[in-house]
């Protein structure tokens, strides 16, 4: 077992993913609040929210309003997602200089996501991508369901492949590949991870995005990291799901991704240790126990000095 | 990824490691209803109880009347843990065929659980292994805080390899290396397990003992099923835990566990789908909801033929 050398860039994406089925609404300074202190844990990646109709989510209403206010720590990217044209003007009358925009690779997901068809959705999604390109936004190219989908089973990798070289060929940035149902197995993941490698551009990142919906995000997230991924999305507490997928609840907690990351050996830059009391803070608002784990249990008896992974029993 | 083939055998704690720490007593007639539940689910190895003096599990006083009561299944192993010759005289009395025993790696765990030093505790233990073999019974001998230690922190690894390699020369047929504390990662139990298989008779099994505290439990099984390990634990529900290790709950869940290995292309025997029932049983005696995630959410909607892991996304 190995490839677990190097950096590994964890996205939080508690204040998006995380807070959009809630209904309970988090007022701008509380969203502020947990964003400092996501940043004050040393999370290098922060989805703030997207910037969609609030009609559609109303817990996202104030996208715009963060970003004005929001004071940018150095080293910290500050991203959110957009799903349109509208959208896209929107960040970029407010500065944002990082997107994430997305197709499903579910013909059913993407009716129920979006009334259009996959390829409709990709027909969509381009001119935008091109403009956020042409403005000098650094654009994640995402694709939803790409694991497998709660309404249509199993996708084929051809399709998944196919989406993602059209959208290294515009030349975004990055591509994430999502499992929005939870229904990923790490052996998938890692052969998906490889396949993708060798059919995009160098140039372009790879990430990967995991629900823990059937105990299997973390195991997924170390498939992904044997294959070379180094960037994965995570939400403090493991708050999330996908509101159009019931039974998908739950992104892979961030202390948790943190804590796994460091045991193996890989430098994420966050002290998880300091996720402990903001994931409280959820806790008591949200008035339930979330489902992430390191926060909950004695931290390990040992120093980071300690941690090699190979020989150290 | 490799080593995603054949067959993985789950041994099944609840009526042992996951009772154990439970104030709430279970009847025997209680027992033998999971047990059957769990024979028909297709575990293949069931923990019944263990042999230990009630004053200290009260919860374990009817080991011997279950043994009397059950019906053995064709092709199930019915095991239980013994902690010393008293023990294992009340075992060989009752007939099993199949035992447990086990020392800790780590002095402070050693001495908090059996009042022994490691090195008193493997003499302690090595006549009733003896005994336990020339009886004509089928011996699994643990190393349990194997993986890391909540009281001293890391076990050196050649410790480990120390006493698996006498355990093996012994002959017994089965080591179990036991994560009591739920420290350990991938990377570790990857390499520990490679360098046990190394170390000890190519006769003797080995097993794993995955605790899910701080949620790597999965991904560590599937370290270990890439290092060919094919016997892992795991306990209805994921309950357990070790009454000596405050922190260390949960074992990975048995329905979990058998998703995983199922998803990977890896059969396990196991109907997940049939554990749903008894896990919510379990739930509702002890009035909470257990850790384990596949029962709680929607199957996943394919077919076992579809199954393949390599190339299915």
């Amino acid at each position: 077992m190995h490839n677990f050398r190097g950096s590994v860039l964890i996205e939080d994406e508690f204040l998006r993913d995380g807070l959009q089925n809630e209904s309970h609404l988090f007022t701008i300074e509380q969203k502020l609040n947990f964003l400092s202190d996501l940043e004050n844990a040393g999370v290098k990646r922060i989805q703030v929210g997207s910037f969609v109709h609030p009609k559609w989510v109303p817990q996202m209403v104030d996208t715009d309003e963060l970003f004005t206010r929001l004071s940018p720590h150095d080293g910290v990217i500050y991203t959110a997602l957009v799903l349109n044209k509208v959208g896209l003007d929107r960040a970029l009358a407010v500065g944002v200089k990082h997107l994430s925009m997305s197709v499903s690779a579910s013909e059913t997901h993407s009716m129920k996501n979006t009334n259009r068809s996959v390829d409709e959705a990709r027909a969509a999604i381009a001119p935008t991508i091109e403009k956020a390109l042409g403005e000098g936004v650094s654009v994640r190219a995402g694709i939803q369901s790409a694991l497998g989908c709660g309404f249509e089973g199993k996708i084929p990798v051809d399709r998944v492949i196919d989406i993602a070289r059209s959208f290294s060929s515009m030349g975004v940035q990055e591509i994430n590949i999502a499992d929005t149902a939870g229904l990923a197995n790490p052996r998938q993941v890692f052969d998906i991870c490889l396949r993708l490698r060798d059919a995009i551009s160098s140039d372009t990142k790879l990430s990967l995005h995991l629900h823990d919906t059937r105990g299997l995000g973390i195991a997924n997230m170390v498939a992904g990291l044997q294959a070379g991924v180094r960037i994965f999305d995570a939400a403090l507490g493991g708050l999330g799901g996908c509101p159009f997928v019931p039974e998908a609840t739950g992104n892979i907690a961030t202390e948790d991704a943190a804590f796994a990351c460091e045991q193996l050996g890989l430098n994420t830059g966050i002290d998880w240790h300091a996720l402990r009391a903001p994931v409280a803070k959820a806790e008591a608002m949200l008035d339930r126990r979330l489902p992430g784990r390191v926060s909950h249990v004695p931290t390990p008896p040992w120093q980071k000095d300690e941690l090699v992974g190979a020989g150290v029993g």
